[in-house]
């Protein structure tokens, strides 16, 4: 049992409103105190405010710590919802060959892209895929990630997916993120299906949802739905699949072309459509309608040099919206929550608070943890950043440089970056 | 006398070709070695190249200590040489008013942006100033910048400039990081000169370029030269005059407007013209002509919402180009040369060489510190980074994430920044 008290912070949390209808689901105030304080018992918030209402009736030896953030904005610990953060090397070569012009598609149809990653997975070690996964949860930590999910899907036979859902839980296990795993055996189809996608659509059907089912904790399954990879039709099978053996269902849509992976997502409910750089505004409408979430991955359009998703037409049209990193060795290898929100603010024209909301509550929401983190709220996980600025612009403001004060992780201090900062040898 | 063995590195460095023509005088090319070493001495590069030829005719007996780079790629430092580091406070309440709409120049004339820093700088303790700008120099640091220049500019009297360089000096002498100081009086008209601009340039061509002269150690004066600040004749004036007192010119020219800076600085001979989003190709010939360098600012053109200069067409116009983070509290509040880079070859079409190029070598040659730093060559100082992947392109590839390993100033290890993202509590 231990009791920290966190004073003088400057609070901006997002916070839930109650309304239960699927179109309203997903809304949301910002909550703010000047001169606001946290109780925390335990990991878990007790008591948040106003500092004069937190303090209220609190005696001295009620609390073990004290901590003043000196006037500093204190926000949820971000909530990265869409990563594939489990792979067992970058693929840097291929990145440069991508900026000399070859175009992303062409390199997966080649063998590259997706392919490479799932050739290195089943090539390499526990170890090394352990270590690689690692590395990346904990840059994503250090730059504010307290709650993570991260997908299969460069193993593509029953055995190496398994096996990276059990890397991925593993990792949960050992940092003090909290970490949701997906299924995702439909990223690509593998070589040995090439010219068969179908019968690789039965394989995840008949033998690798079942087998996930049994021996894995996924609350997930995504599917790439694209031309070229895994047709509507074929991501309603899998989806569907998926659903019956308890697995909620996530898709890429429309990421290159407008394939309709987004009325798909509205026609089965699924928890969140992601990208949506092509999806046309009845196919937006229709997700907004069913209450699908709406991730959204500007750092990929950064990295693909693309312009980033409308999501100021996505708000307009009802959208829910988050946003997250996409974390992957192809088309978007940054860990960094701080510099998509920066991209969101700067380049999507969100405001700061829409950001934050995405980045967080809604974020939380994509991945159905909201219940426990994504707000600051009585009883949620103690997860927040102090920011080293007044408000949470400074993180649109500061880009590049992860201005964070330092981090909080049910309510333990998992670093004090400002104090790394100036240690110098 | 310490003699340190940097080995197994991938070396990438622009190394100056020796062509003393105005013209030719920012060419380079690109020295690369696969698997590299450097062998440091006293803080001087004393070999670099393949491994083994570094290593012939070396008894361990004249090494003190060896470290090796384990295929991970070293580049030289970064050199930021355009800065406006040394200001006593943030502007985040202003960043989020832009972020509503509100136009800079509006700003400026409501007595906001420069002169609200102004303001700031004058009312602010040595210490607060000290601190603040010691701040922003160890954040550009643990970024990898080696070497910066940093501007006065925020106190636009003679009292209040002076005692701004030599706080820059101060910083100079107590960090680790070369610090080369500019003269900026030009940089905005302060109130007390409200509608008499040509009252102030007499001020600071009668008063405050030989007192500057007289007391500090600043080897280059620069003038924002824009509609609404300081005409071309001002700014001919203020640099003729600092440069009969020494100081080399440089030019903040043609941001907003083309009004003509660009020529200016071809006409006089500047060391550099700085921003050149508005500049004819006309006048940009002239600078190629004349020697003048480029001095482009990607993150003021993210953060104000522009796109960014033209620096594909500068090259091909024969234009020596160097990159900057422009750090400063109104139009771009990021130390980071690592977001920079990433902006460069994502946003402005740079080649990673080019982007390399420009963040050192030709970055130096800006602040004319190319005899020491700014490459990897014999006898100038051990100022590099050792990134964490095996490419330059890791800069551009892993954005909002500084992806260095370690950082070193004269053979002096700055920084182990994976090491530090480890250290979780």
């Amino acid at each position: 049992m231990t009791t920290k008290l966190f004073r003088n912070a400057r609070i901006n949390t997002p916070v839930s409103n109650s309304s239960r209808t699927a179109e309203k689901k997903g809304s949301y105030s910002i909550s703010f105190w000047e001169c606001g304080a946290v109780l925390v018992k335990n990991g878990l918030i007790e008591r948040i405010g106003d500092e004069t209402e937190v303090l209220k009736g609190l005696s001295h030896k009620q609390v073990d710590q004290e901590i003043t953030c000196e006037g500093r904005c204190l926000v949820p610990g971000f909530v990265d919802p869409h990563t594939h953060m489990c792979f067992s090397s970058p693929r840097e070569a291929e990145f440069s060959k991508r900026l000399a012009g070859t175009p992303y598609l062409e390199m997966l149809k080649a063998g590259g892209g997706i392919l490479s990653s799932v050739r290195s997975v089943r090539e390499s070690t526990d170890e090394v895929l352990l270590g690689a996964t690692r590395k990346n949860v904990m840059t994503a930590l250090l730059h504010g990630t307290t709650t993570v999910e991260i997908k299969s899907g460069y193993g593509l036979d029953t055995k190496s997916e398994i096996r990276m859902l059990k890397v991925i839980e593993q990792i949960g296990r050992e940092t003090p993120l909290d970490i949701v795993s997906t299924f995702m055996g439909a990223h690509a189809v593998p070589m040995e299906y090439k010219g068969d996608s179908d019968g690789y659509v039965d394989l995840i059907v008949n033998e690798m949802i079942p087998a996930v089912s049994r021996e894995c904790g996924s609350a997930f399954c995504d599917v790439f739905c694209e031309e070229g990879v895994f047709s509507v039709p074929q991501s309603r099978r899998i989806l569907l699949a998926a659903k019956e053996h308890g697995m909620a269902s996530k898709i890429h849509a429309d990421e290159v072309n407008d394939t309709g992976g987004a009325a798909l997502a509205a026609e089965i409910g699924a928890v969140s459509a992601e990208h949506l750089l092509a999806t046309n505004d009845t196919n937006l409408a229709a997700m907004a309608k069913a209450g699908v979430i709406a991730v959204l991955l500007p750092a990929t359009a950064y990295s693909l040099r693309k312009p980033p998703a409308n999501a100021r037409r996505m708000m307009e049209l009802g959208l829910t919206v988050a946003l997250s990193t996409d974390c992957n060795p192809g088309s978007s290898f940054t860990q960094s929550m701080p510099f998509v929100f920066s991209l969101a603010v700067m380049n999507m024209m969100m405001t700061v608070n829409e950001a934050l909301a995405a980045c967080t509550l809604n974020a939380a929401r994509a991945i159905r943890m909201d219940s426990i983190v994504g707000s600051l709220e009585k009883r949620k996980y103690a997860d927040f950043l102090i920011l080293d600025g007044e408000t949470p612009a400074i993180l649109a403001y500061q880009t590049g440089v992860p201005p964070i004060y330092s981090i909080f992780k049910r309510g333990e201090c998992m670093a004090d970056c400002f104090q790394e900062r100036r240690t110098v040898r």
